[in-house]
C-alpha cells in the first residue's frame, strides 16, 4: 500500500455533523523517523465523546485541529518501526486517529497488546478499553457501588451501561436499565442481566418518572448517567436519601448547542445527593488493575461484550452517527483495515 | 393577653405567595395539657426553604397543612408551663410556627438557650440557628475548605452567604461573592471581608461568566451555591479541575414551578466536579460542635452578623417576600412580640 486514506476534519459541525464538515483524504504512507514507528489501524473506537472534541471549546482534550484527521482510540499493527520497542508486526492499542496509518513514538500514546489474551483484538477497544474502565472504575470508585444498593442506568444497553450494569450484578446490587427499542429493552435484562428494563421511548417525563418510580419504589442509591435531558430529571426525582449520580456523559446534548442540563438538580438538596462527574483518563494510573479484574471476569464468562462492526473508513460518518441514532448494538467500532 | 393571631396557610401559592394564600386567624390562647408548656413567640426566622413547605410536593419536611400556622424556626418565652424542665419565663428555641403561642412539650423541637450569652436572643436564629449551621457545616463539611482555595459564593450578602464567605476567610480562602446591588456589593467586601465582589444585576450569563473568570482565571475550587439559574450556570462554566459545589439553596427558583436546574451541568465532567446537596439537619448531632465554634468567632470579634427584623405578625407576608425581592439586609427575622 503506498496511500494513506485519512478522515479529515475540516469544518466545525453545527448540531448533528453532515458529510461537509470532514473530507477523506489520500495521502503518502508516511515513513518512521530515528525514533518512531507507522501504525497500520485495524480498528478505530467511536465514542459519544469524540462530537465533542470537533466542536471549538475548550475541554479535557483540546479540539481536534481542522485538517487534522478525526482523533479516536485504535487497535493496530506496526507496519514498519525504527523502534525496537515495537518491531514490525506487533499489536499495538492506545489513541490514534481515523486514518489508515498512523506515526507513533514510545513514551506516547501506543502501548503492546496481546491479541491472543482476548478473543478478538477488536476487545481492546471495549472491554478491556476506556469503555470498559470507564463502567469498571465509574460502578466501583465513582459510585462505590455496595451489595443490595439499587443502580439506576441510562444507556443502559450502550457499550458502557451494557458493562455497568452486569459489574453491578457481579457487585450485587439490583439494576435497572433504560434504553430506547423494545429491541433493545429485551437485550437489558436477557443478555446484560439487568434486573427491569425500561423504554424511554414516547413517553414524556412524568411517565418515565412513574416508571422508574414503579421499579424503586423507595428510590435508587446509585444512578449511572450515559443520557442526560429528561432521562437524568426523571432519574433526579426518584432518588434514595444520600444518592449518588455518576455523570458519564449526557449524550442527548451533544449535538445540541443549547444545553438542557439538570432541572431538577433541587432534588440534590431535598435528598442530600451528589453529582460527580468523571473522566476515564484519572484512571490511568490504575488501568491496570482495571484491565485485570475486568479480564478475569471476561474469561469466567461472568460478562457479555457485545461490538457492533462496521467496515471501511468511507463508512465513518454514518457509523459514528449511530451512536446517536441508537441504532448500534453494542461497542461501536469501525474496521479501518484487515488484521 | 386572651387572643392568640396565628399566621395560616389557607391556599397553595403558585408561583410568588399573595395574601390571599394565607388568613391572620385570632383564636384562643392555648392552655398546657400535662407535660406540655406554651411559648409565647418573639421571633419567627424567615427562610428561603418555607416556600418550599408551603407546596403540596413531598419533601424532606411535609409540606404545611391547609389551615395550620406556617412552620418557623423561632425565638420565645414559655408563657404557662406543666413541664418543670421549661419553667415560666425561660427562653426557648425550636420549630414552632409564626403565631403568638404554640404548645410544645419536652423531647420536642424546642430547647432552652441562654440570652445572655449572646449580643441579642434573635441571634439563636441567625448566626447560632440554623443559618449559621448551614454556612459552618456547608464550608468545613460540605466543601472541606482548606487554606489557599478559592470559594465563589452566591447570594453572598446574604444570611447563609455572609457567614460563609467570613468563615471562608478565617480558614483562609481567597473569598468571592456575588450579590445583587451596589450596596450589597459594597457589604460584601467593607463588612464581609470578601476579596472580590461581583454585582449580578443587569449582566447576562456570559457577562457573569466573564467577570467570574476576570476574578478567577484558573478557575474556582469550591462554590456555595444559594441561587441557581443564570448564577449557577456561570459558576459551572468557571469550575477548577475536581472543584465542589455546595448546593445550599436555589432562590431563584422557588417562585417558578417550571424549572431552569443547571444548564451547564455537562461542566461536572470536564472538570470531574461534583455537586453536592446538603440539608443542615443532617448536621443535627454536630450542632454543639457548630455552635460553639461560631459562638467562639463572634466572642473573638470576628463574625459580623447583620439581622434584618420586621415587626408584627400582620407583616409576615412582606417580610418573607422581601427574601425574593433581595431588600433584606441581612438575616430575615420578625418580630411577633416582645421580649
Amino acid at each position: 500500500m503506498t496511500v494513506n486514506r485519512r478522515f479529515l476534519l475540516t469544518r466545525r459541525p453545527h448540531g448533528v455533523p453532515v458529510p461537509d464538515d470532514f473530507q477523506l483524504a489520500e495521502e503518502a504512507v508516511p515513513q518512521p523517523g530515528e525514533g518512531e514507528f507507522v501504525v497500520r489501524t485495524i480498528y478505530a473506537s467511536l465514542d459519544p465523546a469524540m462530537r465533542g472534541w470537533l466542536d471549538d471549546v475548550p475541554s479535557y482534550m483540546p479540539p481536534i485541529p481542522l485538517g487534522d484527521a478525526v482523533r479516536a482510540s485504535v487497535v493496530g499493527r506496526v507496519a514498519a518501526s525504527r523502534d525496537p520497542a515495537f518491531p514490525e508486526g506487533a499489536w499495538v492499542s492506545g489513541l490514534g486517529a481515523i486514518e489508515e496509518y498512523s506515526v507513533a513514538r514510545s513514551g506516547g500514546f501506543m502501548r503492546r497488546i496481546d491479541p491472543d489474551a482476548v478473543p478478538s483484538p477488536s476487545n481492546y477497544l471495549s472491554v478491556l478499553g476506556a469503555v470498559g474502565m470507564t463502567a469498571y472504575f465509574g460502578v466501583t470508585d465513582v459510585l462505590a457501588a455496595k451489595p443490595g444498593q439499587t443502580l439506576l442506568v441510562s444507556g443502559a444497553a450502550g457499550a458502557v451501561g451494557s458493562l455497568v450494569g452486569q459489574i453491578g450484578k457481579i457487585i450485587g446490587c439490583r439494576t435497572i436499565g433504560i434504553a430506547g427499542s423494545p429491541e433493545k429493552v429485551r437485550r437489558l435484562t436477557q443478555d446484560y442481566g439487568y434486573d427491569v428494563a425500561i423504554d424511554y421511548r414516547g413517553k414524556d417525563r412524568a411517565a418515565l418518572e412513574a416508571e422508574i418510580h414503579a421499579a424503586a419504589p423507595n428510590g435508587v442509591d446509585l444512578v449511572f448517567e450515559n443520557v442526560g435531558g429528561d432521562i437524568l430529571d426523571a432519574a433526579l426525582t426518584n432518588l434514595a436519601d444520600h444518592a449518588t449520580v455518576a455523570l458519564c456523559g449526557m449524550i442527548s446534548e451533544y449535538n445540541s448547542p443549547e444545553k438542557i442540563g439538570a432541572r431538577n438538580v433541587w432534588q440534590l438538596i431535598v435528598h442530600r445527593a451528589t453529582i460527580r462527574g468523571f473522566l476515564v483518563s484519572d484512571y490511568l494510573p490504575r488501568f491496570e488493575e482495571g484491565i485485570g479484574t475486568m479480564a478475569g471476569w471476561l474469561g469466567e464468562g461472568r460478562l457479555r461484550v457485545d461490538e457492533h462492526i462496521d467496515r471501511g473508513i468511507e463508512n465513518a460518518l454514518p457509523a459514528f452517527l449511530r451512536l446517536f441514532e441508537g441504532t448500534n448494538e453494542g461497542k461501536m467500532i469501525l474496521q479501518v483495515g484487515e488484521a
